[in-house]
């Protein structure tokens, strides 16, 4: 690791009872969960990155979204504003540490200190203290936005549309898998050839490895931009400018790394 | 394989020249990203469920759907009214095929013959011709609906949420490949611990092989109910039936199977 | 009137039980109500519109479409996926009718004889028959499309914005009334200075005189493209036909009538 | 009025060159204008919301927000998402002033000055400055939320649905008349039987009189609570609440009023 320290905030967002929901009474039309599911997570999207907040579709009924900079107060009304909305509610639990794995795990233990995530009586829960305001730094948040160096050179306009998504999606599950065991980073498809990873501190090394990983177990030639910030915005625009560097300079890992 | 011979229609949908746009003039930011993508794969849900059909988001990029039932007036109007309420069009290639896997061959070959997914002047390409209405039978579309046995009491309830998501990845990432490779079928995520595959016609031991494959590779044990139809939505609704009584009788592969 | 029997299908929307549900168990958020009822709106002219229908938001939780082309399984699936993805639900009521006035009456009538709007136990009514598909023809729908001569050079460029809007209201106020009552058809506001109206087989001079009414009465000039169809997409693209050349001629009324 | 200085701050969202737009190449389908109407409006409601202000609908070409609360910035990342996800964009034009109508016809003449609505080059104006944060106060807002004694009762279970229209639409065109006119105030509906106003610190007579006045000019009979507060939802849902007092004592105007 670098000798930064971060502290993310971390949010899990889990729908209360939503399996047995989908089939009461009967199954329902596979097109409306779909639906449902994922203007769900355009609302959330749109609510916390309004303020700098990211968030990840992950499972869709458990979604992790990155909220520094979002207080109790935020947090209910979103809840609020879900529950006003939809046929179905949100319980959220907020988890802080110094890498996002850590937090993550402090959110979900509180969650299930709880009950069931199928337990008809536990609904809109909201646990877990954010970060002070008074103790929010411009290191709190590390975000790397990888892709697939010449993606649709090799993959898209060459391969048939389902090996290509198989490719992308083997190289992300070894890097999901691998950040996590080895740099307690939590990494997400976010479509295309984008994988976004919120990170501790991380070092160039530590990014050329799992390259390096990637390229050996999954085949898939990956390239990462690495931003810093005190919210998920502000790290993840980071991010995305090093990544058009390292497409420009045709470098593996860009960004302000120690 | 079965003896049933299935005539599945995919539809390609990609995104005309995205990964520019992305980045044009500078990155965009990234939650607006992720909210024009779950709508707009949202709304193609929702237009080509109305007529039966299903969408999977993929790599919301490059979608695929399975369109049996729609002509070609449909996909037109599908691509007037993206064109009409987003900044991005779509191009959409239809193919056909006993097995799914050759459909999509056939669809995304018609697409690269027309230029690169990042050429600015290719947009609003619209190929292929689907399946005759005389030609429709009730045997057309199988799908699979595979559910992860007991994911709530083994996983969500009691691993961190990102463990949990890997292991259903993980699943996932064997699933999607060997079904692929193994048996024509494409198969895809779609959320809480749920793949849906499009399969040509497969027997009730290719679903106890395709379970067994990933219990070894993965660890994962699923469960699957299979249906079939003359549309996505048919198969669909008979999968998820089935799947029931396999939850409840705790069978592996339940089904109107051969 | 014209020669020409129209034979519009009407559909009532009516959202069950939604007074009392706003303010249950305290009142909620305006801004989750607009988004909720503008968005249900907006599924709804998606929906119905994929099969060439028109969807009017009128009070919101009470819309008026005009649904020649869909029969009683579209509607009952449109229900069925209000239902899936929202906290409300639905009920809809089919009128038939000479006259769009006379079919909403009828449509009201039925959702009237189930009970009260208010009634927490009358839901998703699914009532009312459509135009048999043997029945229709080319001349069952007749759109008049209606907008403000120079709106913009008049009013929004040269009056506050509340004062343009209070001119146009103030013309539609007229408008909608005097169609009402003279001609039985129905008068919706749909954005900017535009008014569509759903009419029976007016003649020109029937037209020429709603223009004079309003003149003379709102101060608002009008002008107004019509044209007539199976359905009310037909319909409807023709009366914006003749508004375009209405703008170019400087007419008061174009479209093709008798 | 009452002793109450109000200090409201209203934008002024106007779509740039919306109208021609709507029409190019030649008229885009009714149901697409619609579809994109209400959702953009159903975002930005969420979007000023999720910061306390309130979004009216008005023309939806031309929409007006009450925005106490809202700064530049929130003004510009509203503006830029809306950039990113559709494909119009939107002026802004922010108006303060002790009235409502005071405080628009400011940002009306802000935007007027830089050129028309429908000028092809003026797009994305962000004008005007909000009030400081170190002159807000618990009076800046106030708001009367108006409704339809027994408007169920009366119109909704009794007169076919275009009648009950009508009569809500005329009540609401004397309204909004009146009290722009007598009052310094903004009126818009706001669905079902509602009206919502915002307002200068007007007394218990003025809102009396605003009744009385409806009453005999379009003979429907209103009844309203009115809150005030440093935002726009503080000061709605204090007037939500007051209403529901005024249902419950049968009076016609209830709040805390001078």
């Amino acid at each position: 690791m670098s000798g930064i320290v971060t502290n993310t905030q971390v949010t899990l967002v889990q729908l209360d009872n939503y399996g047995p929901w989908t089939v009461t009474p009967s199954p329902r039309r596979e097109v409306d969960l779909q639906t449902l599911q994922s203007r769900l997570y355009a609302d959330l999207s749109q609510a916390i990155g309004m303020r700098d907040g990211y968030t990840f579709f992950t499972r869709f009924d458990n979604m992790v979204a990155v909220t520094n900079g979002l207080d109790l107060e935020d947090h209910a009304r979103i809840q609020e504003s879900i529950r006003n909305r939809y046929p179905v509610t949100v319980s959220l639990s907020i988890g802080t540490g110094a890498t996002p794995a850590d937090a993550l795990v402090e959110a979900t233990a509180a969650i299930q200190d709880e009950g069931s995530a199928q337990d008809a009586d536990r609904s809109e829960l909201l646990l877990g203290q954010p970060v002070p305001e008074s103790e929010r730094s411009d290191d709190d948040v590390q975000i790397a936005h990888f892709d697939v160096v010449d993606a649709t050179g090799k993959y898209t306009d060459e391969l048939d549309a389902f090996s290509s998504f198989i490719h992308i999606e083997q190289g992300y599950a070894e890097l999901m898998k691998h950040m996590h065991v080895a740099h307690d980073s939590l990494s997400f498809f976010v479509g295309g050839d984008n994988i976004i990873a919120v990170c501790p501190g991380l070092s160039e090394d530590d990014y050329a490895e799992a390259v390096e990983h990637v390229r050996e177990t999954a085949g898939v030639d990956l390239r990462v931009g690495v931003g810093t910030g005190a919210s998920p915005h502000d790290a993840g625009m980071g991010a995305k400018h090093a990544l058009e560097l390292a497409r420009e300079d045709e470098t593996d890992v860009e960004g302000d790394l120690h």
